[in-house]
């Protein structure tokens, strides 16, 4: 749906990791301005990797401006959707990169959302050892979350994100025109992520969010850019302090364990990752309140935000043993012993385990 | 076949990468010694990759030393030989890694030689993006080249090692003994990794060799350990001025540009690398020579040494228009154009291209 409304300054966030820090460029209008690829990594060729669907809306755009900057701009469509984040998937981009010959420095774009993101950083971060990428991101999700911090994997019939690498990008591009086309659904499941660092983190942007939530879903500009630029604030301040996740960086997955659980449990694609994690973040809340690291309200407070972003609030039935089945084989768990991110006061996260009985309460009561 | 030759001291070489830096040690009777694995990584599990080769000969061994410091110890078979240094051998690890529910401290311990320690650190590289690994090299290729270094990779249908990741192990442990029961043609693949050592560096370790080449051939222990020794730290020099291969490391590929098309063109596993390798080093000479590097009396000198090593020098006919077009997916070669390692003068190598007349007139040099 176009826009007349006024273009939003655009705003520089950057990742401070030493060689490896980069820039994060929110604002309007980057995606067709000239300028905003003027510094991308020198190369004779690129790839851009995306999905039909981003492609017909994005896809020209992109390659006219690349054009302009490689002899030779090459495109692999990717299906869409985490039901095909895997092996065979990852495999069409080095099938793309070897057939037309692509060296070292070939420059990968990925176009798209969490699951293209994912998929091209990994290819990028495997391909020869390792090419530079630029991230592109299209969804919100992406935007505020996924295509930052250089975090990118595959899923394993056994596990999710199974099968990847810590590997930044050499810049991260934040086009906010091109959430005015995304299907509400994925709106929603983007502000799980924005909705996310309020309680682990800034409780003042907490209350911004509940006060703006109706502009949020109505896609206004200005909040768009505001939600855009404090969530990658902060994800910033996180990563630029743990990038391997040895540990402060575990806060990110608020919600996250739960999440994965119902991502799995239902099969993947059909919750949304973003919705998961919504769903996941009022169980893990609960999780808190068992454990005194909230109250009641604070508790209520958030499953009505979680709730008012259009996002699920209700955990589905998979039963208790199967919930703690599938969360056995997260990626935080140490020696068979489930780990949470929970809220141990507002505003302040941390990980630690916590009494299977406990946890079997909250999954019945959150699936009531 | 069993020795009752004087143990060799142990030795220990340090690749010094900052926070990565790890030693290498060398010596006989290491696999045995529970000194010897006093400081790998703790955690709960470790996984051994090996094959069923190396298990039969020294599973057993290092499977008793490992469960005296971790609770569970799996292991994982993989096919031996080149040809299944594939995807769907490396989720041999991944199926293991995730079946016995290892966290992101299990320890994986790569028992073998070159294509199990290459797909066990790119498993370690990538399962829950990054585990620690170490590596037991059990052939001579590996304990000087292969295990050192944090080359890790798998292979694609349409190029070798064109998938995979720098990642550096926590530890390398080169046992001396394991050499003694390594077939003929595997020795024989090793010391042409060697023997690269000399021509691209130390023309004094050449000459060593030259002098020493029968005694190695007979596998003397105070020999095998001088000359993997030697090759370590050669290798520790290189890689620490230069991990990801910006520049310099790239001589360590002396001989692989025609090495990896005779591999490829003959099918993978029916040259060894090393044999490749020693094949493609007299090719890389005699295009060093037609470019004014070395003179004839070293080429044919190198050819010598190569040839008493019980390694191929001359080339399979596989025609020169297939030779160029292999190596045109060499990971040196930039924006289609070839790039060799050359020596410009003995001791001393250069990445440089050449003229595709001279690569065509070499070939058929070399195939006669």
């Amino acid at each position: 749906m176009p826009t007349a409304l006024v273009p939003e300054p655009s705003h520089r966030v950057t990742i401070d990791l030493g060689v490896r820090s980069y820039p994060i460029d929110v604002g309007t209008g980057l995606l067709g301005n000239a300028s905003t690829w003027a510094a991308t990594p020198p190369a004779a060729a690129a790839l851009i990797v995306t999905n039909a669907t981003v492609a017909a809306l994005f896809g020209d755009r992109l390659t006219g401006m690349l054009r302009a900057r490689y002899k030779n701009v090459h495109t692999v469509m990717l299906p869409d959707g985490e039901e095909h984040k895997d092996w065979q998937t990852l495999n069409l981009i080095f099938d793309a990169l070897l057939r037309h010959g692509c060296d070292r420095r070939t420059v990968i774009f990925a176009l798209g959302g969490g699951v293209v993101g994912d998929m091209a950083g990994f290819a990028a971060a495997s391909y020869m050892r390792g090419v530079p990428f630029v991230q592109v991101p299209t969804t919100l999700l992406a935007q505020v979350d996924s295509s930052v911090g250089g975090k990118t994997a595959i899923n394993h019939p056994l596990g999710k994100n199974m099968i990847g690498a810590f590997y930044q990008p050499k810049q991260v591009i934040c086009d906010l025109d091109t959430l005015q086309t995304l299907p509400p659904r994925e709106l929603s499941a983007g502000l799980a992520e924005v909705i996310k660092y309020g309680p682990i983190h800034d409780l003042e942007f907490l209350a911004w969010i509940e006060a703006n939530i109706d502009a949020l879903m109505a896609r206004e500009p200005a909040m768009l850019s505001r939600a855009v630029v404090r969530s990658c604030e902060i994800k910033a301040w996180v990563v630029g302090q743990d990038e391997r996740e040895a540990g402060l960086r575990a806060i990110l997955n608020f919600g996250h364990t739960f999440g994965h659980a119902i991502e799995a449990g239902m099969g993947y694609g059909q919750w949304l990752h973003g919705e998961a994690v919504g769903c996941g973040m009022v169980m893990a809340t609960r999780l808190s309140q068992r454990l005194g690291g909230v109250d009641s309200a604070f508790a209520d407070r958030l499953t009505e935000l979680i709730c008012r972003a259009g996002l699920p609030v209700k955990a589905p039935q998979l039963g208790a043993d199967r919930y703690l089945e599938l969360m056995r084989v997260d990626k935080k768990a140490e020696a068979g012993e489930l780990k949470f991110v929970l809220i141990d006061r507002p505003g302040h996260a941390t990980v630690r385990g916590a009494p299977d009985s406990l946890v079997r309460e909250v999954i019945e009561q959150c699936c009531r």
